[in-house]
């Protein structure tokens, strides 16, 4: 069961169990205001509903609750973090804030952070360049996930890429996985029980995985050596695009694991708590091109000109962004989605923490 | 009928060609090489191939013989070149020549350059940044072509995206149009007389156009006002991924039309002189990451982790750029593909110019 909850609520909650592990007052609410953010703009796979995943890295250590980011090497337009495998989200606000800076002082910031953690949608961040009026934008890597075009085995990461840009009547947000969907689509389907309805999972390199009861197939998608991945954006086939969506994911981790030289996306396991992800962080100032507010209206008339085009029937044209959009204007009236499943979690979490949960849900 | 010809006699035809034209000995080499530098590397699409169409544009004054390219805005980091209707190979050198030269100095150069013309494939003007030990990438905008997800009706354009790193045992170069094929794939097939694999066309935004009887419908993807066009890279529905390779091509938009200020895909045309297509340039010094031999290095070693993996069987693993190293090595040997008609094509150029043709071919 789905049920609506109060995101003001939500959040004081999910802050005081973030105030509980021991962040400061203000990490936690950096983490709280993310996770429910993601909510907010309907994507409930990345929102609260992935509390307990972060618990069971800060209990087994993987997240590390001291830790705090550091720039190891600078210059004007650039910088590398090394996140020493603190928490995903506040080294993601660390690096793109200094990527804004940067921005704002020389034109760009290009910054790559090692030895991260799960940093929650890549949106985010891309977005707090958008909120200051700069165009944005961020990936990273994760463990094995993708099939290499003709591989019949993962070894790049579902890595997903960011960009966000102001425009009218709201900002343009894209963030994708390099892979056809990311691993939480695949869950969503399973826990429906329904099918998948596209090539989004092969065995072999090649045979579409797609019966919701074949549970063998998809546990194997967590194992790495396992002959059984996601299919690159553009699916197994060169036909198709394969070598598109599997050459973006190249590229995505060129950015993150390669100029951090942290852990590329072969090395990542849930378990092995000396390696981490990597991820990228972007931000440009459109000013070093010419008037700010003409190129941001430009844009927005372009987008217009995409969202008025004839529609097969009973279809909406959206640009990116217009659903999550939709999303929120919706959840910050209503409340956000939480499933029963995910509040027994957060319960469960709470409790452990001695950290009171009725008065909030 | 396709023969072999000796790159380097056809490079001194080109070069003779263009300076006919009244192209400066530099220019006419610049553009002579960037053809036939496409050819070697087996893109044969857009290497001499398409000689009969620059010939075109030049002589109805698409492409003016006499322009020079300008920038018109500046900073350390940044640059916007109006191209006032230039040669697109010789915008496209000068262009990647500032993105490089402010990455040598500021570790990042970012150009966006309009009013261009058409400028060959864009893996070329990545490759310059490469060949100088940096990271380069390089997009261009163009006419409809792609559907946007859900529409019935083309407005973005093929929008390719290309990126080019240092790597052993050569270059990684990306280069793809963010369509699941660009135009050019789709004319060979119709010339072969071979039906299409896949998803590439679509009608009224759903139905599959792949009967390459279908000359009606084919002919249309040239009608901006029509019911056909592309498929963006993850086919016509989200379920594919429609809305990436849709969403990616609109920030090839923002590199090239909405930061230059110039002619966005729904004003170009080929037939209106007053508007051309324009291109984004960026390179970026991996030293101001970290050592640069290193960097060059693990990248180099991720891609040979990739390349050993388990492969489909009868399937080789190809990173970006393998194809184009082998088609390179081969064609260098024995002589770039050449077919009869584009021959004559060039041929008959040669004859109205007054340029020496057979002592070459």
């Amino acid at each position: 069961m789905v049920k609506r909850y109060d995101s003001t609520k939500i959040n004081e909650l999910v802050y005081d169990i973030y105030k509980a592990y021991g962040f400061s007052e203000e990490q936690s609410h950096q983490a709280a205001d993310m996770l429910i953010y993601t909510d907010l703009h309907g994507i409930e796979s990345h929102g609260v509903q992935r509390l307990v995943m972060y618990d069971n890295f800060i209990q087994n250590g993987k997240i590390r609750v001291q830790s705090a980011p550091e720039i190891v090497k600078e210059t004007d337009v650039s910088a590398v973090v090394d996140a020493h495998f603190g928490l995903g989200q506040l080294n993601g606000i660390y690096s793109m804030d200094i990527a804004i800076q940067k921005a704002k002082e020389h034109g760009i910031g290009i910054v790559t952070t090692r030895n991260s953690g799960h940093y929650g949608i890549a949106g985010y961040y891309a977005n707090m360049a958008a909120e200051q009026g700069l165009m944005g934008m961020s990936s990273c890597n994760s463990r094995p996930a993708m099939l290499p075009t003709h591989a019949t085995k993962a070894l790049v990461g579902t890595n997903p890429i960011a960009f966000a840009m102001p425009a009218k009547p709201h900002t343009f947000i894209f963030d994708v996985a390099t892979t056809t969907v990311p691993q939480g689509k695949i869950e969503v389907y399973r826990k429906l029980e329904k099918d998948l309805p596209a090539l989004w999972v092969a065995k072999d390199g090649e045979t579409p995985v797609y019966d919701h009861n074949d549970t063998e197939d998809f546990d194997l998608l967590r194992d790495p050596d396992a002959n059984v991945g996601l299919a690159p954006l553009g699916g197994v086939t060169e036909d198709t695009g394969s070598h598109k969506g599997f050459g973006l994911g190249v590229i995505v981790e060129v950015f993150t694991s390669i100029l951090s030289m942290g852990n590329v996306s072969n090395e990542i396991t849930p378990t092995d708590l000396s390696v981490g992800p990597c991820q990228s962080f972007v931000a440009i100032d459109p000013s070093i091109f010419g008037d700010k507010d003409a190129i941001f209206e430009k844009f927005s008339n372009y987008l217009q000109d995409i969202r008025s085009l004839p529609a097969v029937p009973g279809k909406t044209i959206y640009v990116a962004g217009d659903k999550e959009a939709l999303a929120y204007e919706n959840n910050i009236k209503n409340g956000i989605e939480i499933d029963d499943r995910t509040l027994e979690e957060i319960e469960a979490i709470a409790a452990r923490l001695n950290v009171k949960y009725e008065a909030f849900v």
